[in-house]
């Protein structure tokens, strides 16, 4: 099941929303050994169990549930993939350190810059922690109840963890995580460059996430205006100047190709405008400010991307 | 009453709502024979008349009013003042050239740039056209009914005419423009170059317009927020930009000045949103597309003013 012979990893689930229950769900049907740690959403699913319905996969019910309302109550885990906001990071960092194993590998499935930097400080070095750029369209529906249109993919890429492992060792691990999605029939990629990996992902959310809540609408209308869709190239451009002046590279025709997805993608509300409805705090530091500031020192002004991130940060205040 | 001793003009609005109501209203106030031709208004400004709320002036109704449905049925007025929208310019030339005495003088009390140029094509040679940038604010309440909440002042310059009016000509033509509000008591410049006036006027419109209608907020939020502020400051300073690249000065501090007039003026909702609200086509191609173009044919972006014109077009697209 994974690269080695040995015993395969445990799996914790740490966040249990559209993310982190699709790919929970979907590691619990490949048979690995996944428990999920829930907040306002334990009772329903400890009830019910995590229904998905998926597009591409079909109906599936994990029931029961191995749910937890508390991480000392969770077994030690092998990995943890993190699917909460990147705004609660901080926060979470008490439950990972509880449900980790020795030398556990911690996986965010998240968005955006550098969010692992703030959760790596409170984390002790011999966490492994690790960065999902998941490629997916999927949103939470109700409690325990996961909709799934579109994608799966996960490009994987390594953040810090003890000294001793080295470039080989640290790859490894990426490998490893990568493969727990492809045993589970997904996608993945192993990132030799996780702020790379961070940056390409940009491209898509930089635009998508902050268009859904400052125009209220979906993917296929944004695609269907002449005028939304040249700011969106235009913003995906930003990101790939923004990237390029960092330092990084981006595969040849990225930002087209994405853009291309998208057009073929069904109609999708992106996870900052999920956030907006429920009056969630937005995710602008690590989709906006972080890349903003990064590419600002680098020399690189992004202003279309900076008034986007202005406008949003007027309507978080006001949404809250 | 004017600067020669001539008889004084007669004044007719081609438009009116909340700018032509309140320009005419202070007009016929200070003794004008003020003649308004009206639209979807007519019966009821007929009947009831025109009422102005104004703060500083306090309450005013002209009543009877000198209202006209057909401009078949005005008498030859010296001065058009247009206070429709630019948006509906050229559908206003036939009403113009039957209300225009000999020789008169047009004047569009209108944001934007260029908007006297689809209309000058439709005019005969012998009317004056000229712009005038107001600096007010007023809204329409009600059929007949103009709130203002403050300001006031119009900028008057000079756009084109007979080709016998030389400059000295031409200037005592918006000298006399100038009159006639100073006349009514109110501010008023004779601008010696329109399309710098234009220029300036847009370094308020520019923000607080579009803002008002992506971020559905009124000046005072716009003014509380540290983001909004900043995005207001970078949308200034790009007009500013623009307008010294196509050889316009500004006035030192032009943009501060404006920004802090802003401040202290009462909570307002710009002339945009009310469009927007209304359903009405939102003047972006006066506001936003020809500066944008303008400044990029003399090789400056405005990539935030682009940014916020390409959202607005999205809106204004949905909008109807």
């Amino acid at each position: 099941m994974t690269a080695t012979a040995e015993q395969p990893p445990r799996i914790g689930i740490i966040g249990t929303g559209a993310i982190g229950g699709f790919y929970g769900v979907m590691l619990a049907r490949a048979g690995f050994d996944v428990h999920f740690l829930l907040r306002s959403e334990f009772c329903a699913v400890a009830e019910r169990g995590l229904q998905l319905h998926s597009a591409p996969f079909g109906a599936l019910t994990l029931n029961p549930v191995q749910a937890y309302s508390r991480a000392e109550d969770m077994p030690p885990c092998d990995w943890l993939l993190v699917g909460a906001k990147t705004t609660s990071n901080s926060e979470l960092a008490p439950a990972i350190i509880q449900a980790a194993a020795a030398g556990a590998k911690v996986l965010l499935l998240q968005n955006g810059l550098d969010v692992e930097d703030g959760l790596r400080e409170l984390l002790p070095d011999s966490l492994h922690l690790l960065g999902g750029l998941c490629f997916i369209c999927v949103h939470r529906a109700g409690p325990g109840i996961i909709e799934h249109q579109a994608l799966g993919a996960v490009h994987v890429g390594y953040h810090s963890g003890p000294v001793m492992a080295d470039a080989p060792a640290r790859q490894q691990i990426v490998e490893q995580g990568a493969g727990l999605f492809r045993t589970a029939g997904l996608d993945s990629q192993a990132m030799a460059n996780l702020q790379q990996a961070r940056w390409q992902k940009l491209v898509w959310n930089v635009p998508y996430n902050g268009l859904s809540v400052l125009l209220g609408a979906s993917t296929s209308p944004l695609m269907a205006d002449q005028h939304s869709r040249e700011l969106i190239q235009a913003l995906m451009a930003e990101v790939v100047q923004g990237a390029l002046a960092c330092g990084h590279s981006m595969p040849p025709g990225y930002a087209e190709h994405l853009f291309k997805v998208t057009e073929k993608m069904p109609d999708y509300w992106p996870s900052m405008y999920h956030d907006f409805l429920q009056q969630r705090p937005l995710e602008l530091a690590a989709i906006y400010a972080r890349p903003l500031a990064s590419a600002r020192a680098a020399g690189c002004p992004m202003p279309k991307i900076e008034a986007l991130y202005q406008a949003l940060c007027f309507i978080d205040g006001r949404n809250r």
